[in-house]
């Protein structure tokens, strides 16, 4: 049985990218990683996130008609985007590797502060972490100031990130960080060695989560707010 | 100098309806009526939202690009499909109907109630109740069960759906009535007739806070959130 | 038709300069200017509140007994000083410039800052964005430390307020300047320009929203809290 | 020392009635009982508020100027009616019956109902609880449909009181009832014994706590929000 | 490697059958399964909890001690009894079974439904919901009124818990359903399939939350809240 | 009639400093004060929370059974621990140092900081402020870094407490300063004369309020959430 694992951008390296942070991890299912060619290269905004989303549930909906469709699905934005609406075209589990980090940080801390890319995608991130439930568990949502597609990278990248999150623990008071870009999947040993609390990584929980899920044959429900589309008149 | 409202879905006879609803308004601006044919003829669910919005801001884009771009737009779904996105694409104001109903029924109720279509439409209104901030002031989100096309005609749907706003008002000690469709625009009047309490409809009252944004020259943030997009590398 | 602009203060001279600086909207109904002699001549806090209240009732009262009742009032205090009464005695709209400047502040901003005067103000006004809904829409409510009628006048008073306003906008990541006081209307084209971020001036948005509640017939709920007083035995 | 209990509207009658009902109390200061007979008979929603607010800061101004001031308020209608503004016009400490009651009752029980006269007050207890902070610790507001003036007296009136109590703390699995109306006072003990749940009276513990922080030198914060007023130029 | 899961009361039989309905879970760990023998035999309450959590605290810190210890914790009761004191008291991670429950149903529904055992517990597990942030994914928190330890066995009780659950689910229109007391769990397969919506229990759940988080190395954090216990002087 | 005053951790001195700082309060009732013998000698986490509630029943339970059992108790930590334990326990009511003094702060200011020991007891009271509803009344909860036992003594502590709190009240606005802690109540009068807002000390307002509640007979509901523990088959 098989997790598909979409990165609802068209940037092949940083599937790559992902796909190397998760190695380790112990699995019952396989993993199959895909990204959205049509997509913008990096998900930065509402109007990226709208067109990531339209070719997300695309590929989705080619995987559901696949001869052997996946058993979870894991959507590696962190901006969860089209999280919903890939719920209602399918009736496997879907889990968005924002939500993912921040369930999975409400459970090893009392106050996490999230690290993210850009100024532009914290109004987005505070509307998730509140939709989700979370926001008396954050200390805040924080950006880098570093566009997405830098993340791939230079040791310049990893101190401007390091220091920037050290400096938002310390005065929001925090005791967990999550980070806020699947292209920083590669960092979090290295930032948790380095700065001295939790540090979660949504990739590899999301994935973690949807191989459990699979397990428990927990998928979503269809009575109401994921009901499966409305066919047209 | 015109307003553009753009019907997110495909249906030409909704966008028909909804512009014959607004035949009595004063207004200091032009309107121009548009739909959006790639889309599905109805909005509901996410599924149908994701689509909607990417043809929405298709024809956003394709706007701007004109002679003499809108000095506005409405968005004329009562999910307010796209509005952040559309917020990034373009200088002139944009506003939602579902917002502008909702926000201007805490100007003239205590407590108002929402009655929109489908069930499944229930938790998209609601998220967007919540990040509007009037939780507070809704006594409630209900369905009639009729679906959005369903809504152009006849007595029969009227009559269930006066009957749904007059139950849920009173069970929910509500004091105004906001209509959850844009597809109900033309049953404003008599509603608040049958009803005695003030019925609000997004359609109009968006192109009037659309027609006032253009006299006061209020436009849309540009420094955050509503940034325009990024240039990708 | 007419729209009544009641500034609930004495000051005739803050009246003037709020009438001068929406000389420019268009607008569909005529507006008339009052003041509230019997009042104190700021409003600075909850007992100046309560006075200017029974004073703003006793004007609402008169003019609702003349032969032509305006068709709308706007309350051009950003305190909203008795706001809700208002509703009660009043079959018209009845809008705060406060309410009109914060929900405006929200279809262009994803977190606006309200820059208001004295310290003692912002628990006022802090409950009133708590009632509205707008919290989690707003960066902080402050102070310029200047009392309301030493905003009439000099350049002195434009330094505290655009260095203040800067400031917190800079450092609450806020997009937006809400003007917490119609004595600092005649600012905003000045403050816009200065500080790069939309300002909020809730005297002209109030009354624009007066004049589009009159074209939409938008009336006040008279079925519950906003009911007519009742009479006593 | 004494402590000023004001029943900020002009029925005697009421006054009377509340200052049986506190005879049992064990005191260390004396009470002194008024009314204020420039202000509606009863308060029964906002503009008959703000006309009890007036009156009543009047008469703690000329309290205030008397030979001995009182050490402690108490505002004796349960929507707190001026509450904010009396801390201005005062160093001693002043309670609202509404406060005193709503949050004693978070204290006794899980979650508390209220049941107040007309359907017209709920909006504004409903503020006031949400401002207490108390809201999830209310099972909601309710009204009997008796005005103010009706509690004073029959068998018919207790009964329906009595009926609406029950009904609505089954219906929200209540577990303490607070009286919504400084004119139920008489019938706290009747009500407790008859419906074996807590029910608290605003009057007494009001009375109660203001004798309290008497004792503790508590008093009123002057440094923001409850600074003395404004001295105006 | 193992995952301790601790049953904080007294009922052996109990901890058998939730072991028995784990039977067919894929895990990487080992699971040991314990009750805390000094304990009531079953938690109704806050004191219950408190002499459970006592115990609890007491069976962790025994199992620090061993030779090897588990490297993950699961509390095996609804309440999730003594959970933060866990924290603090080993590095590993601790899971509960309601928060694992809770968070889980909202990765797979919009709304769900607590149903629990007796009324007391009601106000509990709301408190909980409010702590881990999902109040508002949540429909309600509901007893069936049937005790612990009636839920081992027979029909009846099954009956009753069917019912009542498909009643609340109605009511409040919950797609889903969270089975608020271990002692269910060996109902989950077959109220699934009766009910037609997502049933969560939340002893598998957070076992395979435990098992993941092992392979994920997560651990909660030791900065602050979950400090290790200070040393007293 | 007595009211039980009890300190749940073992440090006597600490109850007799308490004790000390109470002697010049008018009550109507006789206080007795006890300590936990076999609980940790401070109250600093969750862990030591749990050992020390179950200490704190045991001695309720013991007053209980006693030939004549207190009127109400005081639970003299400032975590206000085993609280809603303790209300099942018995008839009379209970009241937490930390709830009294928060209450009591909502009634003389507008916005109150709290000024705690260590950093690890924050995320304690900051839930409680949540249960209690008050954290919009409260502009934060910081810790001195003192830890309890530290707090009896000397001039050095005293001005570690005294710097951090005029910090935090300037960096936040607060207009009054809640005591975070039973060991600080012999400095309340010191603290407030130095600092200039009102100072609250919860042992202080706790018994105050206690001595009212037993004028008022106000006793804990017994329907619900409080009711008398199972009993266990």
């Amino acid at each position: 049985m098989t997790i598909a694992i979409i990165n609802p951008n068209a940037s092949h390296s940083m599937t790559q990218q992902m796909q190397a942070s998760c190695l380790n991890l112990s699995l019952h299912n396989e993993t199959r990683w895909y990204e959205c060619l049509a997509s913008p290269v990096s998900i930065e905004g509402h109007s990226d996130g709208v067109e990531a989303a339209y070719h997300l549930l695309e590929k989705i909906r080619q995987l559901e008609n696949s001869d052997v469709p996946p058993k979870a699905y894991v959507i590696a934005c962190f901006d969860d985007t089209g999280l919903d609406a890939a719920r209602e075209i399918t009736a496997s589990p879907v889990i968005g590797i924002g939500e993912a980090a921040m369930h999975a940080a409400s459970f090893v801390s009392q106050s996490f502060v999230v690290m993210t890319t850009l100024e532009r995608s914290v109004s987005i991130l505070e509307r998730n972490l509140s939709h989700y439930g979370l926001v008396n568990r954050c200390g805040g949502v924080y950006a880098s100031g570093l566009p997405v597609l830098s993340l791939e990278s230079n040791e310049e990248s990893y101190d401007v990130v390091r220091s920037a999150a050290s400096n938002v623990l310390q005065a929001n008071r925090g005791d967990a960080l999550v980070l806020g870009c699947g292209g920083m999947s590669h960092w979090v040993e290295r930032l948790q060695s380095d700065i001295g609390v939790p540090v979660l990584d949504g990739v590899r929980i999301a994935i973690t989560f949807a191989d459990g899920f699979i397990s428990l044959k927990l998928a979503t429900s269809k009575v109401a707010g994921y009901a499966w589309p409305e066919t047209k008149a």
